[in-house]
């Protein structure tokens, strides 16, 4: 299965709104001795499915292996024929999943028709990391909206920005790095009108071999942004309010999303087939989506220095402590000469 | 030595104005086989120093042995006479020592001593674990100032308190048991005059087995702080300004040190026998410290949650990103539910 999860990562950013699903054919004999005879990934949407692309790979060997899929093989009709019937047809002895597929049209029915069909079915194999994987998917099927990654970087005294002139990277080149791979595996970035104008980013994925850019969101509501930002690339969304004097943005070919409120917007940007969002700064559009119950996920870098003086990376809600929102699922890694903390604030769907 | 810097250890917080020392004997006769037959530690002073204890501890084995100890003998008359002396008069072997004092009054001559008694002597044995037990009396005896170590805790997004009512501890027990263990080991803790007003903290160690309270000192240039307050037991010291009107402290029997700025205040608490502050809040306080360049270590129990809207362990001053300060020497430590990052901004001083 981890095979499975390394052939999955490959459509990570790439899938939606389909979810990134890898699969292994392996033809073995005990579970501890087997020989991988095909390997596929779901490049895209409208593109075949994982399964499809491991049967193809093993050719003719596939007869009585075992398929390790890391999310249940669908069992409906989309753009594709359902890939359970293909591994049916396929004649595969047993079918490994790593977790259930949350779709009501599926929940369930893949495996039952694998069942039906006399093949084994084991579900639930590293389901935790392929939940993961899945979690833009799993968030839009479910919740009606893209699964939201906070990321920031903070000096040990908890500061994002000197408060003037003079700002420069908190974090070293490792968090730098890794933030590039987040922005090559998530569906689109998301900065706010301040960050646009202040730093005129280009929201690329960049030094990440094979990468590409994500989709960039730019939070105006009054569309009183520069419809020439470097961040205005093929793809690029305004979200703006439903009043907004957008016509310049339009003009030059943005995607414009009006919405009335956060929630709202978050649903629209689903509707655009976002599935996940990197949500890039500032404190303004971090807290306001924070205060919205909107930040799904946060991942952190805190760099051992000391500021003094400057922009904190939340600047609201005002709440007493004791309404505080602790994090679960919480990991630390020392990264470079900075320390990446990371954990949810909401569970990922699962069925 | 490794044994002698625990024997050091039980002295931390203790020793103040003389350092910590440990000392071990071992009767051996290669490098990897030998008995311990003595063990000591300077307990405060006015007592005897590390290496008498340790003969003492001895008896008559210490003929022809090798002693571990973890700062280099004395080699001046003090309130005791030179260890060095003793150590040649009871007729080891080979001394091994950690690290040297920085004292002008010692500096080498310790060793020296030794050496010109025919005794083998080797220098720099876990010499940074000695230092850093030192840092308190090489700061005093270098620097003519404590060693100021700033500890808060803080939410991911870089809070340190809510920002009105409904305030509550921000990391969890394990953070608590080692900050009380630090108070045991440091001379003193301080805060300033709104931490007091606003908490009225005892200011105690508690939940340490054998602990003992660190020496309260208030930082309240109006002198304008409750005298009744709980931090005010023996020992306490209410900094504040030359001209302040601390009558009513001063009738409390509060010791009352008057200092025209920062740095004048921690040399009169050198002075007053203090080697080592805890500088336990709040980030008014903080901020003159770090402005004044009087911090030298710092660490921070960073608790995965959100709060929003809340204080800032540090406000001041306001500088540039590329001016900001780094720690070196750093160490991440997942504790709990928190992660301790700690680090150093200024060297400890050595010879």
């Amino acid at each position: 299965m981890t095979l499975a999860l390394e052939q999955a990562a490959r459509g990570l950013g790439r899938t939606a709104p389909n979810p990134p699903v890898g699969c292994v054919i392996v033809q073995a004999r005990t579970d501890q001795d087997g020989e991988v005879v095909g390997r596929g990934f779901h490049p895209r949407a409208g593109e075949p499915h994982a399964e499809v692309f491991a049967l193809r790979d093993a050719g003719e060997r596939e007869r009585g292996a075992v398929a390790y899929v890391t999310l249940e093989p669908c069992s409906h009709h989309g753009r594709t024929p359902p890939c359970a019937d293909a591994l049916i047809a396929a004649g595969v002895r047993r079918v490994v999943v790593a977790a259930l597929d949350p779709n009501p049209l599926v929940a369930g029915r893949g495996v039952q028709r694998l069942r039906d069909a006399g093949i084994e079915v084991t579900v639930g194999v590293l389901e935790a990391d392929a939940v993961r994987q899945q979690a833009g998917f799993r968030s839009v099927i479910v919740r009606g909206r893209p699964w939201v990654v906070a990321k920031y970087a903070m000096t040990l005294d908890g500061k994002v920005a000197a408060l003037r002139e003079g700002n420069g990277a908190v974090s070293g080149p490792e968090a730098r790095e890794r933030t590039m791979r987040w922005r090559d595996e998530l569906d689109a970035i998301a900065v706010g009108s301040g960050t646009l104008g202040l730093d005129d980013p280009a929201l690329t994925t960049r030094g990440v071999p094979g990468g590409r850019d994500p989709r960039p969101v730019v939070f105006d509501r009054r569309a009183a942004s520069d419809p020439q930002a470097r961040a205005w690339r093929p793809g690029a969304v305004l979200v703006t309010a439903p009043d907004a004097d957008a016509a310049a943005h339009e003009a030059a070919g943005i995607t414009v999303q009006r919405a009335e409120s956060l929630p709202d917007a978050l649903s629209g940007l689903a509707g655009l087939g976002i599935g996940s969002v990197l949500l890039e700064g500032g404190p303004t559009l971090l807290s306001a989506f924070l205060a919205h119950g909107l930040v799904d996920e946060v991942r952190v870098f805190v760099s051992p220095k000391l500021l003094g003086a400057g922009l904190s990376p939340l600047t609201a809600p005002a709440r007493p402590m004791y309404e505080v929102q602790a994090l679960h699922e919480v990991t630390v890694e020392p990264l470079g000469q900075d320390v990446l903390i990371s954990g949810l604030l909401h569970d990922i769907p699962r069925v």
